[in-house]
């Protein structure tokens, strides 16, 4: 019981880092975006963002948590897989959130059968972006219409990101075995089960693949 | 009747551009604040910023207006004014907030007796940040506690941005008559007037100047 609670509260700490960097991502977006009208849109998705921040917030709360120290293990991975892949330009930036959201998605999607409903809830809550979440791809490809040389640089940045996210989120798991159980669907089951990270990995990598080759990233 | 419209059309442009920026700069302090609860209070600061967005843009619309076309004449001098002061550490950052802050609400409170009651409202329901107001202030001195030989070079920032703003300012001025007239209260009369454009922006730098030294950035 208090493993599960454990483990549910860790989970809402790395879900609560991670929206904050997305939040972070999406303005800093928003801030090289090309037309008043992308700064308008990507703006929203931040704010949006923000907002899932203070739910994860309050239900820490109310389960007598703190959100600053549930996200404490989250912040040298997260932080770490930005500083690693500091966009350099509006494409960049573009390829980033959409790579990220996408493995966020895959993410959610592989661990969510194993959470129990209200973990399950928070998740999937925390990471809906609506009517916003195909804005970041739209925007995608007109960069890519308007540039299509940049192809091959931005597959290359899309590579680097996801081996990037891959190397932190095996940090993650080396340093969260309670949470990293959880989400493999090994909870109570001791000891880190390497073959089922090794799985879980792949498959997002292979999602990532197909992801972007149908960008046109491949 | 015309002329009140559009200068009204105008300000709601410049303020809702304005905010946009205000968002942006204050989402990119946050991502490079050095501690997580710096992080949540000016996330939390930037997408109330945004919120105020969204109402100028529900205004607008109201009034048969659209919030992109309202901002286009302050894209140039705006984002002329970020591009060169860009921050290039924290404290810098938390000194443009607090700079641009201080700006905004002395320039508010100039021309607010100026305009009609729903402008008014308008203008001041925008830039008000509630409790969060103090915050970059609360942080820029701590980090001037941590570092106090900084404060010769954020001083000189400090200036930088001052001589920037009032350059942009005297910009949108030039291009905007009407809008011009409506803030200095001179609505109707005509023509430029020089020496009230020139009374306000020297007014504002005493300001400026009283709040560096508050700080102890003189």
């Amino acid at each position: 019981m208090s493993t599960t609670s454990d483990a549910q509260s860790q989970l809402l700490g790395l879900v609560a880092y991670a929206s904050l960097s997305a939040f972070e991502q999406t303005a800093a977006a928003s801030a090289i975006a090309p037309q008043v009208e992308q700064k308008l849109v990507l703006g929203r998705l931040a704010a949006q963002r923000f907002t899932h921040l203070g739910r994860l917030e309050a239900t820490l709360a109310a389960a007598g948590g703190d959100v600053t120290r549930a996200m404490a293990p989250f912040v040298t991975p997260v932080d770490g897989f930005n500083h690693h892949t500091r966009p350099e330009d509006w494409a960049q930036a573009l390829v980033k959130l959409c790579v990220v959201g996408g493995l966020v998605a895959d993410f959610a999607a592989e661990v969510a059968p194993h959470l129990d409903e209200a973990s399950r809830d928070i998740l999937l809550g925390s990471i809906d972006d609506g009517e916003l979440a195909a804005e970041p791809g739209r925007m995608l490809s007109g960069a890519l219409a308007a540039e299509p040389e940049a192809a091959g640089r931005l597959a290359m940045y899309a590579r680097r990101l996801l081996g990037e996210a891959l190397s932190q989120a095996q940090r993650v798991c080396a340093a969260q075995p309670v949470l990293t159980e959880q989400l493999t669907g090994r909870a109570g089951q001791g000891g880190e089960d390497l073959a089922a990270i090794g799985d879980l990995m792949a498959r997002l990598a292979g999602h990532h693949a197909a992801r972007l080759a149908e960008i046109g990233l491949a």
